[in-house]
Order: C-alpha cells, then structure tokens, then sequence
C-alpha cells in the first residue's frame, strides 16, 4: 500500500480481505475491495464483518495519519454498521469522512456503496486517541 | 464446519478469518478464532472487523437455524460493536445469546473474551427475519 | 405544531421537551429545542436523553410523513447517539437527512448543533416501516 | 432523590420525565418510570427518548458514584438504544449491569421491562472517565 503510514506490514487483516487505499487525509479517506468468493457468507453475499472490517480501517487510518506524529495512539472504541443492501459480485466502494476531532475521541461516518453507486452499508467509528505511552486497555 | 446449517461451503468469509463453531441453537451461539498474523491490524493487535464479523456470524447463524425451517430468510440489519481490550495472541472465544425473538427481526448479544476469560469486545447484531420469496434489499 | 401529520396530540414527549419542528419533508426534517433548567442533567449540561429524542422524533415524523398515506406505519427500531461536545445554553439546532429508504427498513442521520453551529451530537435512527395492520412488536 | 450522589437538583430532566431511582451502586443501577400521557408519542406508545434517557442517567449516575470520589467526571459518550416492544401503560423497570471499567471509558448495558416483565428495550452506553480538571469537550 503507497501510504506509508504506518500501514506498510505486508500480512495483515486489510491484505487478507483486500483493501485496496485510494486517498488518506486527515478527513476524508477513500478505499475498496474487490468482491471474490472469501468475502461470501453461506446466502452468496457479502459477509456483514467485510463492511465493518473496511470502515475500521479506514477511520483508523485517517485518525493514526494525524495523531501519530505528534506520538499519540489511535485505538478503536465503537463500530456501528448498519446494512442496507446487500451486494454480490463487482467492488466495495468506501469513503470516510470525519465529523469530530476532539482532544479524546474523533468520529468518523463511512459510507460504502456498489459499482451502482447504490448506498449499501453505514459505518459510524468512533477512536479514542491517547498518549503513546498510555498502557493497553479503554 | 460439523453443523449441517446451510454453512456447509468451504470457501467463505468465516473460513477465511478461522471461524470454529462450537455449539449452536436458537438461543446460544459459542464459536472461537485462533488468532494469527493474518487477523492483525497495523499496531499488532486484532483487527476491531474481526470481532464484528465473529459477531455477524454466530448471531446470522443461529437465527438462520431457527427461521429456514419455516423458509424465512435471516439478514443482518446493524452490527454495534464496542472494542473494551486489544487481545494480541491466544485464541478469541465467543458466545451470542438472543435477547429478543420478534416476528420481524431477532437482536443477539455477543461477548467476545481472551484465554483469560476478560471481556474484548461487546457485539448487539440485530437481524431481520422475512419471507423467503421477498426480493433482496431491506 | 403547524404540520398536520399526526403529530397534532398537544400533550406528548415532543411537548414535554420542547420540540419545535420548522421543515419537514421526506428527505430532510428540521427542528430545534430551546435549552432551560428542566432539559440538564446533573452537571449542568443538557441531558444526553434530549438529543436522542429529538433525533428519534424527526425522523419518526420524517418517516410517518411518507408512509402514513399508504396505509404504513412508522416504528423506530433503533437509536444510535454520539456525544461530541456538551450544550449548556441557548438552542439544539436538529436536521435529520434520510440515509435509506428500502421497503421494510429507514434509514436517518440526524445532526445537533449549538447556536455557534459547532456539531454537538450524532444520531443514527433505523425506523421500520410495516403494514397498518400489523400487530405491535418488532 | 435519595442517593445523596450529586443527583440532588430538584428541577432537571430526570424529574422532568419522572425516573425513580431504587438501587444505585458502582455495577448494578436499578430505576423506573411511571408512564403518563407526557411521555407517549403520536401514535400513543412511550416515545423512544424516554427510554435512551433512563439508559443513560442510570449508567452516568453508576460510573459517577464511582469515580467522583477520586475527582474523576463521567461524560456520556455513546447511547446505543433497541426497541423492541412499545409499552403502553404501566411502568418502565430498568436495571443497568457494567461490563467494562476500564482507565478512560465504562460500558454499561441497560435492560427495560414493562409490568409483565417483557424486555422492551436494549441499551449500551459507554461513558467516558476524565480528570476533573480536564476542559469541556469528548
């Protein structure tokens, strides 16, 4: 992934679903997935977790971009994804956009849509930033 | 996968993160995910779509169970997910039980924990139950 | 409240906090409560109940509006509300903008504001829409 | 009120709507709320704000109680509210269990029951946990 943002290790979670990064900025960040036959559940379609999964990332992303250089965390607190439509087969076409950028918390609302640009899944992600030196845990 | 509850294919999103079925009806899901690479996201922890599609799962499966005999069809409506502790190795264990068994959507809470048996992630799913002749969207 | 759409009861909830709607269409609902002593929490701050209820309330009328005349009604499902920032004084600005309007299932963000349009909170309002002669219960 | 816990405002939105406080301590909060006209919406059901807010002030009132000796503040930070069956008269029984506390945020959920104990509605709150000289602001 050309970010080089802290998101530069080669096996995890986002390869194995297969986002692909399109733009990062402190408030908006763009990404996709291309549908393939891991991502089904058992009816055919798109598995709920893979839209939870890709908006996770994506505000995540956008908040670690902006917090970490001033050595600060990003660590996820809530994921609320509602689903809308369900989708089978083309690619997952995601856009965050940030709503609040508090000291503590920042929101952000991911829309996700199909190669339609039907409106398929919400996403509402909240992120606690903290000092790099906070220990583990909320 | 031992259940024989249309979650039969070998090539899906539950298999591709490592879901393992342990028990299952229409009340109580239990499932768990042996944590590798693969399930990290960039800070080494497990990924938060992780425990959001573990979720999605137990509480789509054990409602389908419950509602195919009838030829209703179960659909994820929502997926509320709140991330309590980063889990980094060891195995994630996951339990659903149904908190409402309505006419038109069942809601699930699912408790996601560590080999310490401490509380991860908190999962409300809500899904929606309709006819199965009824065309696709919600 | 000069609406005409069943919400002409002079004694409910929306009368008890305050609600004034001042658009209401099918797309987008606006209202607003003017802040006093009765709507604070202990702190001193408005009362996170109170946005949750402006929230639930326009996009109830939103979808009641459009589904009534068909014989359909307009039963809220669930309630999603994030705080970003307290009020202490001077009015909650409300606009609700439908996300999703499927056959069985609305959906609504609805943002809240002060009087200096600094974003306060954020709901997410899932309203399902069922035939007039449905029994009660979801 | 007599919990002596900084809830001793006679004239705030928890009188405004009615709650009664039974039993309050750091992991169970118990409370109800007698219906009344007051509290109904257009179609003659208690309003869905009614019980996000009991939700929330039982779960802020139980993190306060607890972190307030240490000169901490507990701010709401999410209401995540299900409806599942609308209660009509009678009274509104809610008892709320912690599941996290954690250094910087508690998650609550809250269960609501009408007179025949049917659960009416589901809600998570997370409430954050701040010094007390910690500026306005999540």
């Amino acid at each position: 992934m050309p970010t080089g943002l802290a998101h530069d290790r080669e096996d995890g979670f986002d390869e194995l679903y297969g986002l692909e990064l399109i733009e990062v900025d402190d408030h908006l960040v763009r990404g996709r997935v291309p549908i393939r036959d891991e991502l089904r559940q058992p009816a055919g379609v798109v598995h709920g977790g893979v839209y939870a999964s890709i908006a996770e990332s994506l505000a995540s992303i956008g908040t670690a971009r902006a917090v970490m250089p001033a050595g600060q965390l990003a660590m996820g607190l809530s994921n609320q994804t509602s689903f809308l439509r369900p989708i089978t087969q083309g690619t997952i076409h995601a856009v965050a956009r940030v709503k609040h950028r508090g000291r503590t918390t920042w929101v952000w609302e991911v829309e996700m849509s199909d190669d339609q640009q039907r409106l398929c899944a919400l996403t509402r992600i909240t992120v606690a930033v903290r000092d790099g030196s906070a220990p583990a845990g909320r």
